[in-house]
């Protein structure tokens, strides 16, 4: 029973890491469509976003049925509902990738950021998608150490995020408030994504040792 | 045994409903910072936050030792990860509040929102606020045909946010850049309180029908 149990468990902790890949290639996907101004990129990232949300409720399908069948109980039910919490939150950040990609579709053929502010949007879009490609490892491994390194990414977004809001508030800013507004919102988008994957790099630290990270959201 | 469960899940239900009015306070309060430019009012939304937190906590608690003692299974159980998907919606609501209180206290003594966007802002304030008292009240009595009805009032709310883009975007906007992005990120925080609480009253749908609406996020 016990070893079914785990074999379960670990193929539900796969299909995380599996969602997590299909994110990473949204958020990569996304970041193309925006500084390329692709529109069929961009489509591509809203259309394939259903594929996540079936991913989802397949695991959410599979943990209510492990939790019915095998009633769990102490450490066993917290990495469950874990699961539960984490599969919420990769799909947040598919959604997060779709809304990135509708900003890029709503400029075409335009690109939505201008040349002075790609370079720091796109250190945002890499941090973003280099912490989902790490926290799809950090699930995988459940590597405490590559989680508790995440999390002091966040920093390295934030800074990103003040200096993107620094050059759009500058008083020579040349390009108008509508490529500001869609700056601020692709500058949240991003940060979300990788509050997201901080989020759920703690839930694996939790899952893990069994202690909360201050930091879970 | 059974009757055991049922209180304590009542009791559940009852803390649910108390912390969506912790934040429908914040929701009140932080709109009148942002309209008044009042700093004690926004420092007080940010530092009651923390209550919301622990309030979230005790919740998950208690659904924890019930889910362990109790091992309820099929409707029993998915009410119960219903109930800790509601808390951490909750939650976000009451931090989407911190957020709309941040800005207010950034542009303290000023006011964020220039006099022209104020009718639309306030509208998309009480639209949000009207929401989060609502789904009180859905959580409450788990009361259907309410829960229904909210989810239509985020058509409205959809349509105050294109139209205060539709002024912040016009060629004769006079308040710059900075206003601007206010307005825009603002937009957002009270369109996401609106989506929380659309997502909370259809799990409150699926708990009492076992039907999923499409809309659950």
């Amino acid at each position: 029973m016990r070893e079914a149990y785990i074999d379960q468990l670990d193929s539900i902790f796969a299909d995380l890491s599996a969602i997590g890949r299909q994110v990473r290639t949204a958020v990569s996907q996304a970041t193309t469509a925006l500084m390329t101004g692709d529109a069929e990129i961009a489509e591509r990232v809203i259309s394939e976003d259903a594929a996540i949300d079936r991913a989802r409720e397949r695991v959410e399908e599979k943990a209510f049925d492990l939790l019915s069948l095998q009633q769990p109980v102490a450490t066993d039910l917290r990495t469950l509902v874990a699961a539960l919490r984490m599969v919420a939150e990769l799909e947040r950040m598919g959604d997060l990738s779709v809304h990135v990609a509708k900003v890029a579709r709503l400029r075409v053929p335009a690109v939505a950021v201008p040349a002075e502010v790609r370079p720091t949007m796109t250190r945002m879009a890499e941090v973003a998608e280099d912490m989902v490609t790490r926290v799809v490892d950090v699930i995988a491994e459940r590597d405490v150490e590559a989680a508790i390194a995440l999390g002091r990414d966040d920093e390295v977004m934030d800074q990103l995020r003040r200096a993107s809001f620094t050059q759009l508030l500058a008083d020579d800013w040349p390009h108008g408030v509508e490529a500001a507004v869609d700056i601020a919102l692709l500058g949240r988008y991003y940060e979300r994504i990788a509050d997201h994957a901080v989020s759920v790099a703690n839930r694996v630290i939790f899952v893990v040792t069994g202690h909360k990270p201050t930091a879970v959201g």
